[in-house]
C-alpha cells in the first residue's frame, strides 16, 4: 500500500514523541511491505517564529493532500502563562481542525494489567477499564464568538451547537457502543445550559435507531466524579467539546499516566492521529518524554486506513514495552535512565 | 447570641440532610445559650409544584432577612432527564445565588485520617490533602445569555466575565492563602477563551498586592487531571463558575464521598451554606443519606458568624463519629443500618 502521511510535529515534546512514532511505522512499511511517504509541516509556537502563523498555507495544504495526518502536541510555556499574546500557537490545532472538519475525537481508555499498580487510583476500581470518550470537537466554545471590550473590561465565549452536529458525531459513538458494551453515557449540563438541553433532545431523538444500545445521562460535574470513583461503569461517552477535553485528559488518571492515551480525530474526508498528553515544555529533550501516546496514535491512524494486522503488531509492541518495564520514568520504577528513544527503538525492533 | 438562620431544605435528600444540620444547630444553641430561629422556604421542584415557580417570592423574602441560609439540594431526576420542561428546579438555586450576589463559593476539600481508606485514590495520594477551592458563583455560562432558535436547531449559551466580578473573588482567594499554604493555582482555559484571558490579566494585576502569596496557573484539563494525580500540590483553587462545578465535584473522591464536602456561598450582603452534593432522588427517604455535608455546611455557618468555639464543636462530633464508624452506608464497612438519622443524633449529642 502507497501512503502519504502528514507529519505535524509542532511544540515542546511533539517532536521527539512524534519520531518515535514516525519510526515504528516506518518499520511497519517495511516489514508489511507498504510505501509510505511522511511529509513535514510546522505549526503552532514553531510555525509562528518562521512564518508568523500558527499554522502556515503550506502546512493546511500537505494535510489536505495527505491520506492521513499525525500530530504531536503544541503550545509552550511562555505562551501558556501570557494572557496578551497576539498570536497563539493553540489556534494553530483548532484551526487546522475547523479546516478539516475533524468534528469526530475518539479517546480509548483501556487499563494495561501490567499498569494496574501505576494509577492514582486502587487496583480494583481500575482492572477492567475499557472506555472510549467521542468528543466532539470542531463546535462549542472553542469555536463560538469571542469578544473582549473596548477597554479591556469584559471578556466573552459564546457556545453554540446545531442540531447537525450533534447528529453528525451522535451516530458514530452509537456504532461504537454497538460494537462494545451497547452502553452511551451522554455528559452534558442540561440543567443550566441551552446547548446540552439541545444535545439531549437531539441524541434522545437518535437513540431509538439503535435499540440494542441503552443511553443514560450524566451531568459533567457528576461524571468527573464517577469516572474515578466507577470508570467500569462506562463504555461509551459522548459529550461536547470543552467537557470531552476535560473528561479525556482526567481520564488518563486510570491508566496511570496520560502518556499512554491516544486519539483519532476524524472528519468525512479527513483523518488526524494525536496523544491526548499536551506539549510539556518544561520536559522538551530531555528524554523522559513518553512516546507511548503518539505510537498508538499511530496504530489508530493503521487501523482507521484498514490496516489491522500492522496496528496490532505496533499495540502488541506496546504491550511488550509494558510488560517489560521498558518505559519512560513516568511508568518506570525498575529501571533508570531509559528514554522516550529506547521506548520508540524497543517498540519499532519488536 | 440572637439569630435568624433561614433553611431551605429543597429536593430529593435535602429535606433529611437538612433536618440533621438544624438539629445539629438546635443542640449548639441549647449548649451555647443562643437563640436561634429557623424560617422554613420552599424551592426546586417543590416549590415548582406548590407555587408554580422554583423560587417564590417568600423565599427569597425569608432569605433576604435572615442572617444565613441554610440550602439542602435541588433538582429530581424527571426533571434531571427531560431536556423540554418548562420550569426547572435549579433555576431556583441560580436565581437565588444571583438575587442575594452571592458570588463567592467557597469548598474546602479536607483528607480524614480516618477516611484515608474510603477514597479511591491511594491512601498515599490522599494523606495530608487540605485545599480549598474558591469558585466565581454569579458569573460565566450560567447565567449568560441564553438562545434557542425558532426551528430549535441551533442553541446557545454566552460566557461572560468583567474585571469587577473577577476582582471581588480574587481578593478573597488570597487573602485566604496568606492564611494557609500561600498559594494560588488559577485554574482556566486561557490557551483557548478569551473569558479565561480576561481572568488571567486581572489575578496577574491583583497578585502583586499579596507578595507572600505564590500564583500559578493550571489549564482546566490538565488541572482535572493533577487534582487526582497530586491534590497536595493545591492550596487554594481560584476558578469560574463552570470549572468550580466541576473540580469541586470531583475533588468529593479525594475525602472518599462527595457526601462529606461542604460549601458557604458569601455575598457582601448575604451568606448560604450547602453540601456539595446534589439531590440523588433515588436515594430519598431511604435514611442513607450522608448528613456530614450539610452539618459541616452548618459548622461553616457557625464560623462565618463568629461562632468558632460552636463550629469547632459541631466538627468535633463529626470528627467522632467518623472515628467511631457512625455513619452511613457510602462511608461504613464496618456496622450495617447506620442511617441519615443516626448520625445526626449521634453528632447532636457528642
Ligand atoms: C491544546 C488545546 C487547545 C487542546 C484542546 O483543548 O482541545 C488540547 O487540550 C486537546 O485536548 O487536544
Ligand atoms: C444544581 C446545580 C445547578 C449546581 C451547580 O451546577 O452550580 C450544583 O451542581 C452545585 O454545584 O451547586
Amino acid at each position: 500500500m502507497k501512503l502519504n502521511i502528514a507529519v505535524l510535529p509542532g511544540d515542546g515534546i511533539g517532536p521527539e514523541v512524534t519520531a518515535q512514532a514516525v519510526k515504528v511505522l516506518k518499520a511497519v512499511a517495511m516489514e508489511f511491505d507498504h510505501l509510505f511517504t511522511f511529509q513535514y509541516g510546522l505549526i503552532g509556537a514553531s510555525a509562528i517564529e518562521k512564518h508568523n502563523t500558527p499554522l502556515p498555507e503550506e502546512t493546511l495544504s500537505i494535510c489536505k493532500n495527505a491520506d492521513a495526518i499525525l500530530f504531536g502536541a503544541i503550545g509552550t510555556t511562555a505562551y501558556d502563562i501570557d494572557p496578551n499574546a497576539k498570536m497563539r500557537p493553540e489556534q494553530g490545532l483548532l484551526q487546522l481542525r475547523k479546516a478539516l472538519d475533524l468534528y469526530a475525537n475518539i479517546r480509548p481508555v483501556v487499563a494495561y494489567e501490567e499498569l494496574l499498580n501505576k494509577s492514582s487510583l486502587k487496583k480494583n476500581k481500575v482492572k477492567d477499564t475499557n472506555l472510549i470518550i467521542y468528543r466532539e470537537l470542531t463546535g462549542g466554545i472553542y469555536f463560538g464568538e469571542k469578544k473582549l471590550s473596548e477597554d479591556g473590561n469584559e471578556a466573552s465565549d459564546s457556545c453554540t451547537y446545531t442540531r447537525k452536529e450533534i447528529e453528525r458525531i451522535t451516530h458514530p459513538a452509537f456504532k461504537a457502543a454497538q460494537a462494545r458494551s451497547k452502553k452511551v453515557t451522554l455528559v452534558d449540563k442540561a440543567n443550566v445550559l441551552e446547548s446540552s438541553r439541545l444535545w439531549r433532545r437531539v441524541v434522545q431523538e437518535i437513540a431509538p435507531q439503535y435499540p440494542d444500545v441503552t443511553l443514560n445521562y450524566m451531568f459533567i460535574d457528576n461524571a468527573a466524579n464517577e469516572l474515578i470513583i466507577n470508570p467500569k461503569q462506562f463504555d461509551v461517552i459522548l459529550t461536547e467539546n470543552m467537557f470531552g477535553d476535560i473528561l479525556s485528559e482526567e481520564a488518563g488518571v486510570i491508566v496511570g499516566s496520560i502518556g499512554l492515551l491516544a486519539s483519532a480525530s476524524l472528519g468525512d474526508k479527513h483523518a488526524m492521529f494525536e496523544p491526548v498528553h499536551g506539549s510539556y515544555s518544561p520536559a522538551t529533550n530531555k528524554g523522559i518524554a513518553n512516546p507511548i501516546a503518539s505510537i498508538l496514535s499511530a496504530a489508530m491512524m493503521l487501523d482507521h486506513l484498514g490496516l489491522d494486522e500492522e496496528a496490532t503488531r505496533v499495540r502488541d509492541g506496546v504491550g511488550k514495552s509494558l510488560k517489560l518495564h521498558i518505559t519512560t520514568p513516568d511508568l518506570n520504577t525498575k529501571y533508570d535512565n531509559i528514554s522516550t528513544t529506547k521506548v520508540g527503538d524497543f517498540i519499532e525492533d519488536f
